[in-house]
């Protein structure tokens, strides 16, 4: 059971100065290249928000704010309807994490787009912001988050699902961005937003996960909505010895909390997934692909294939011979046969009881083995593929170092949206959408994004 | 900061079992105590949810939820309007933990109705429940709020709130059985609910602490809707390593949660609030309405008067010459003085600054002085008023100890209820209400209920 905590002796105004940083951010102070990876998460959560939504939680909770009565500020992504604000964040942020193809950041020990995107996107629709309001508040969530991430570590394994427990701060923070909160105002809404923080470990495998980000997204933009009509809360949420930090932490580290803040930009090492499987199969699947443009290579001649990865890798996805969807999600040895077969392993119908029982990749899935070898990092792996003409082909590859070349991630990310956009909001829509967030800039009114975000039907 | 748990070792399957017993309960497995306390807990909470009503903090809840949509299927008290379920749940619940003037267990680490009542209510009114049913279910809440807490022990130093972290289960409870749902679904609630459990002790001070309330409602409620319409969580929430109790608890003891399941009700021993004032003058004040009884007695006599208090109440409610209306809340010498007065302790507008300036009050609170003697259990006490004429009487109280004889009770609240409910509703509502709780098992549908609760603008 947790402790009484002591934060006496460390006691700082953490929770003053990263409000005040939240309150105080603007477009003109964001870096390029946070400017350009904010552009990429939004489309990437938008992705995986549209596709998600067509998941039955999604409609669970459509159905329910329906029989309340459903409000009308702001768009339900790909539902072909409109919800209260505090509707859109909860659905639009449930149905982001619904396929778990969010995102990913270290520092914040989860998923940092989906908490702050649909708070960010639900006021700058109904407050008629720009694309470069809607950017900055976006970011300020995100930042916000890295940084209360840092203060706290990484406490899942005391239970907590940090996506939700430190997301709800980012919900708030994007949201005093947007409703222009001062200072005071949103140490306020910080407050309000961190005695709302829950979510535990214990709900994995179960709709609560997705839901965890839709409550903190919830939570964090209704802290901040109250906040801005006077309500008040622990203006030191954060280090308060009954506060967040005792109740959810694993630390508190104030310096690293608030080193840099200004100058760094977290955002800027935002991971993205670009398959729709465990992350623990990606950076397999990267070496595949670069092994695949080695012109050495020929499908028909592999004899043998080996996968080498930390421990850690093969306790979480390495099911032998996996015979539906979700099986090959958690196949290092089938998505492997995917990937050097060319399958789009970024889109959603490769993972099917089809493509687990197809003898062309059932036959290279049985000549892949994995070897543990811990010289590799948690989320690294070497692929060496060895061909019937004696040819041995090795690349290494590791999705915990952040895309460098933010070139490959936009067509990546481009790939990966229009594949899982265009089944639900139509081509036209989609290339709308494509359009209006890589130029988010020039756009004057985020309604203008969003028309384009209801749903097929509308297509 | 918290520690990891480890809850292998005293793994049960103590959320079925809870859940299973919430489902199952009827009107008829209630005893004769529970249903007369259960009346008492909801006339109780109708009192304090009228008047706190009226407090700026549900203004602001009841502002952003119209800005955002009010739904139609529930009464908002004492607001002259409607909300969905979901609205009438946060709102009314925090309206009944504005003032801090609800009721309290021990068993709970907290105040047992107020995260409970606003479900019942709301659910009851929108399917036409009889008031049998709203009984049942309001004590499911209690009963499941009192053994989740026998569970995990009070956990407020270690920064919990449990009005809200344990309310949520009540909340959850009470919703399943409105809504009928089976032992499967009941346990898919609590595990929706228990992973939403949230309300840090850090908040305590600011509009925060009744939100909490507020939000363990909303969140109970959410939960059993959700789970009747198929959504899933974790089946183990409480026992789970990442669960509830090992993120929440101080302790697991499965034991103490459920002995004497079904043939003991916790409800039997709520501990209400009859006076508007720190708590840890309540037992001061039942002793100076005692000796006001004293043939003996005599105001214009009174030459000293001694209260002897356990150490915990003199660091909380010692102000000795209070100024304002919240200064006398927290005055033993004061408020002993308006009791010693005769002046209605139950009701609000005695403390105010006009009372603490009152030339005769101030002459009797200067003849008072606070005595510690650790005697006196925490929430005892032990007055002696010395006469001019020789004369010294005693009395002992001690509000931790349930009142035995219900019709006292009954009295006690009844004048509560009158005192709080006649501002907002007028007099003829507050008597209906009255008369209709008191006679619950004879409510055919609870809209007969609610129509006398909306406002004091409709009597």
């Amino acid at each position: 059971m947790s402790q009484a905590p002591n934060l006496s002796a460390t006691r700082t105004d953490v929770t003053r100065q990263l409000a005040t940083y939240a309150s105080d951010l603007s477009y003109a102070r964001l870096s390029d290249k946070a400017r350009t990876v904010g552009k990429h998460a939004l489309l990437d959560w938008l992705a995986v928000t549209l596709a998600g939504g067509q998941e039955p939680l999604v409609a669970i909770l459509r159905d329910e704010a329906a029989t309340e009565g459903l409000g009308s500020q702001a768009t339900l992504l790909g539902l072909g309807a409109r919800g209260s604000v505090g509707q859109a964040a909860l659905i639009n942020g449930a149905a982001g994490h619904a396929l778990d193809y969010d995102d990913v950041h270290p520092s914040v020990g989860g998923h940092p787009t989906v908490p702050v995107a649909p708070v960010a996107l639900a006021l700058s629709e109904r407050d008629s912001k720009s694309g470069t309001d809607l950017l900055t508040a976006l970011i300020a969530g995100i930042e916000t988050e890295a940084r209360v991430g840092c203060l706290i570590g990484d406490a899942r394994d005391n239970g907590w699902h940090q996506t939700s427990t430190v997301g709800v701060f980012g919900g708030a923070a994007a949201a005093a961005s947007l409703l222009g909160l001062d200072a005071e105002k949103t140490i306020q809404a910080f407050g309000i937003a961190g005695t709302q923080a829950a979510g535990v470990m214990a709900s994995f495998g179960t709709m609560c996960k997705p839901l965890h980000a839709g409550m903190a997204a919830e939570s964090g933009l209704r802290a901040a909505e109250w906040a801005a009509r006077g309500f008040t809360g622990a203006s030191d949420i954060l280090e308060h010895e009954r506060g967040f930090a005792a109740t959810h932490g694993l630390r508190f580290d104030a310096e690293a909390a608030l080193a840099g803040m200004g100058e760094t930009f977290f955002c800027e090492d935002i991971l993205f997934k670009h398959h729709a499987a465990c992350y623990g199969t990606h950076s397999a699947i990267e070496c595949a692909q670069l092994i695949r443009k080695n012109p050495a290579f020929d499908l028909d001649k592999i004899e043998k294939v080996e996968i080498r990865v930390h421990t850690r890798i093969t306790h979480m996805c390495d099911i032998p011979a996996p015979t539906d969807g979700l099986g090959i999600k958690f196949s290092l040895r089938m998505t492997m046969a995917l990937a050097l077969s060319g399958e789009p392993t970024s889109a959603l119908h490769v993972y099917s009881e089809e493509h687990a029982a197809r003898p062309d990749l059932v036959a290279i899935r049985d000549k892949v083995t994995s070897v543990v070898d811990d010289r590799y990092g948690y989320r690294g792996a070497g692929v060496t593929v060895h061909l019937s003409d004696g040819t041995a082909i090795h690349e290494d590859f590791d999705v915990a170092v952040p895309e460098s070349d933010l070139t490959v991630q936009e067509a990546k990310l481009t790939e990966k949206f229009l594949s899982l956009a265009e089944p639900v909001i139509g081509d036209h829509h989609a290339q709308e959408v494509l359009g209006i967030v890589l130029n988010l800039e020039t756009l004057a009114a985020t309604a203008d994004l969003t028309e384009h975000l209801s749903s097929a039907q509308a297509g």
